[in-house]
C-alpha cells in the first residue's frame, strides 16, 4: 500500500484528505507541524503529566516529540509511516522508529509515559484490540496520556448515520474505518477508535489501567485522558 | 447520482474535493463565491468582451452572472447541478435553468455572448463533443468567451503521467475524467477538457468559429479565449 500519509508530510502542505469506508470524505488543514502555540489548549495542559522517559506513539511530523525533547525528556518515537519517520527524524526527533503501535514490546525498554496526542487514542483501533494492547503495555509503562474526541458531541446527520451503521455491525459507534488519500496515493484502510470518556472508562476496566484524570477542551469534544 | 457539487455550494464552505479517474485527489479552496476583486485578472479583463444578451454556461454559485447583471447585461444561466441552480437563484441570478451545456438549443433564444469562466471551456468535454457543440452553437451565438488552462505548463509528474495515459488511450492529454466528492456524496463522473491555445485552435478549425483573441494570465497557465 502507498504511504499517502507520509508523502503528505514529506511535501508538508496538505490538506489531509481522509476517506471513511461509507464514502464520506473530509479535507482538513494539517496540524502536524503546529508549534505549541497552535496546539489544542488541552494538549498544552497535558504536558505537565508527561514525565520521564517517553514513548510518542504516532509521531507524525514530530510536533509532540520535539516539544518534549526541548523540555528535557528522553523520547522514543514510533510511526507506521516511513514518510512520517523520515520527516520527524529530519526535523530533529532523535530516536524515531518505523514500528506499529501493536508491536511495542519490552525491546524498547520501559517508559514513564506513553504520549498519544492528536486524537491518537484512536491507534488502539477497536475495543478488543485496545484491551489487548493495554494489558500488554501494563508492565511497559506507568502512564498513558492520550487524546480522543467524544463522538457524541456531533449533530451531523452523516456522522450520526455512520455511528448507527457501526452499531448495527457490532462495532463501537466511533470505531472509524479510514484511509488517507494524497494526490495519486491511496493509503491502507485502518481502524481508528474515537470514544467518549465513559466508553474509555469501560474499555480500560479490568486491564489494570484506570483513568486518573480527564482534561477537557471547552467548546469541543476533544479531551486528553491520563491513564495510570 | 448525488449532487455533490451542488450540496457543496449550498453549504458554501468547501474545500472542493476532486477525484480524477486515476485516483488522484485534490482539495482546493472554492472560488465560486469570489467577488470580482478576487477573480483571475484575465477574467476581469475579459469582461469587456462580454456584450449584449449573455448565456452563462456552468453558473456555479453565480459569480459571473451576478457581475454581468450588475453591468446591465441580460443573463440566462444554466447548470446541471440542481444545488448550483438553487444557490445562484438565491443569490440573485434572475434567470437560471437546470440544463446541460449539450442541451442548449434555439429554445433559449439567441445570445450575443456565451460566457464560460472558471475553466469552463472544459464543459465541451472532448474534442469531438466540442466540435459538435461549436457547430450547434454557431447559429445561436456571436461570441464565446471561455477560460481554459494550458495543460503543458505543469511539471508535476503525476499530471504528466496522466497526460501520457490519456495519449495511450486516444484521448487528448488534458481530457480529464473527474468527479466531485463532498462529505458522503459522490458526484457522477464527467469529462472536462483542458487544452492549450494551440489545441483549442485545432479544435475550432472547420466549425466556423475562430479564436479572435487570447487573454493570458501571467505566471499561470490560465487564459481566456474569445471565439467568434
Amino acid at each position: 500500500m502507498a504511504d499517502a500519509f507520509g508523502q503528505m508530510l514529506l511535501d508538508g502542505t496538505g490538506p489531509e484528505i481522509i476517506e471513511r469506508d461509507d464514502g464520506f470524505v473530509d479535507a482538513a488543514k494539517i496540524g502536524y507541524f503546529a508549534p505549541i502555540a497552535r496546539w489544542p489548549a488541552v494538549e498544552r495542559r497535558a504536558l505537565r503529566w508527561v514525565r520521564g522517559r517517553v514513548l510518542d506513539a504516532g509521531v507524525g511530523a514530530g510536533r509532540a516529540a520535539l516539544e518534549l525533547q526541548r523540555r528535557g525528556r528522553s523520547v522514543v518515537a514510533i510511526d507506521v509511516s516511513a514518510g512520517a519517520v523520515e520527516v520527524a527524524r529530519g526535523r530533529g526527533v532523535r530516536d524515531v522508529r518505523l514500528l506499529a503501535f501493536e508491536e511495542v514490546d519490552e525491546s524498547l525498554g520501559r517508559f514513564d509515559t506513553i504520549v498519544m496526542f492528536g486524537n491518537n487514542f484512536g491507534l488502539f483501533g477497536s475495543p478488543s484490540k485496545a484491551r489487548r494492547s493495554l494489558r500488554r503495555l501494563r508492565p511497559l509503562a506507568d502512564r498513558i496520556v492520550a487524546g480522543s474526541n467524544d463522538p457524541y458531541t456531533t449533530g451531523d446527520p452523516a456522522h450520526l448515520a455512520y455511528q448507527e451503521r457501526n452499531r448495527k455491525r457490532g462495532r463501537m459507534p466511533g470505531q472509524l474505518r479510514l484511509r488517507i488519500r494524497y494526490r495519486d496515493l491511496i493509503g491502507p484502510w485502518f481502524d481508528y477508535l474515537i470514544v467518549s470518556p465513559d466508553e474509555m472508562a469501560t474499555i480500560v476496566e479490568g486491564t489494570q489501567w484506570r483513568i486518573r484524570t480527564l482534561l477537557e477542551e471547552s467548546g469541543s469534544g476533544y479531551y486528553v485522558a491520563v491513564l495510570e
